[in-house]
């Protein structure tokens, strides 16, 4: 009994199936990864599948921002050397991430945990959204306070930030968008025409 | 407190350190899978995680061939049709489902678990040897019954071979090894020298 497109085993089969669910991992990796998973010694497995589970289980969100954190409060929103007025709405918590890794930043955040996307089925019921509004109606002086919407420069991002500016036009803050033009670096010549254009009409100052 | 190389939570770093430990797979990617697994419903992380639990704790090797297995003995020792005179020795379960996979091989097999590397620190008694020793004994008329040494062309692969030949030699019975010469479909022109000489060498008479 040859098994041409099954496994040997039933328990390797379930594994193959479990891992090769990940994003990006195909059925051939994920049977290098079994087999490799298989040859460590057993608590080093118990470790791996522990640490999987306690993520999902007993991760928790920042109350205020939504953002992954290991208390009530994260870190970020519990820190008042940081700007308590300035929140940077974004979708998910690589975002975050990503921003805090350019120390570029200083105030809030806000994440959303996704797009609008209706091909997706994903509406602004979905997203922390109303929890935004209520922190951007809770600023006394909203003039004086700000929210970035630091969302990705395609249709559902500029959908989701047209949104959300609507929520929040109400209360009189102001809102911000990332800037886009030409990255660090960039050559004109290999730019696309809508990155150039839009780099001409949001021209800066010159500050040498 | 921005987190520059760290994680906004102690569960979410534990989680990336542990599907970083996987090979071939780096920190961006462990980030990316965990965030994925948060993401999913518990129920779909739990199934995951047991799956793998299960293959590492529930796993059976085959008690003849040292194959994966759900039973004591695996499909294809106990499957009756096949050239239980014949056995083919492997370093690894996945080389057994290459071969099987080829639909070219009906004997046995008999997984090493490994390859003798004096620089990896594997010697003979680290792998099922003794074992494969035990089986070319038992053959009766050993001169009809063989063993294919089906390991691969470095020098790890070459000393494995001659060992384990060294060890059943005495039995008389046959031992033979995989052909070596240039793949199928294979250029002339592009194939290294050693491989093509070899290749002359082993010439074998033309079937049209």
């Amino acid at each position: 009994m040859p098994y041409k497109e099954s496994y040997p085993s039933v328990l390797l089969s379930d594994a193959v199936d479990a891992i090769s669910s990940l994003p990006g991992v195909g059925r051939r990796s994920a049977l290098r990864l079994a087999l490799h998973l298989l040859k460590q010694p057993a608590e080093n497995v118990h470790h791996f599948t522990s640490a999987i589970n306690q993520l999902r289980d007993q991760v928790h969100y920042c109350k205020c921002c939504r953002m992954i954190s290991d208390d009530e409060v994260c870190a970020i929103c519990g820190d008042r050397t940081r700007d308590h007025r300035t929140i940077c709405v974004v979708e998910s918590v690589r975002d975050v991430m990503s921003i805090e890794a350019t120390g570029q930043y200083h105030g809030l955040y806000h994440v959303l945990g996704g797009i609008i996307s209706p091909i997706a089925g994903v509406g602004p019921s979905d997203l922390n959204i109303k929890e935004l509004v209520a922190r951007a109606e809770a600023f006394e002086n909203p003039e004086s306070a700000e929210v970035i919407l630091a969302l990705s420069g395609d249709v559902e991002g500029e959908t989701t930030a047209f949104y959300i500016y609507r929520q929040i036009e109400h209360t009189g803050i102001k809102v911000s968008s990332l800037a886009r033009g030409l990255g660090f670096g960039d050559d004109l010549e290999y730019a696309d025409s809508l990155t150039l254009g839009r780099s001409i009409t949001n021209r800066q100052v010159f500050k040498p």
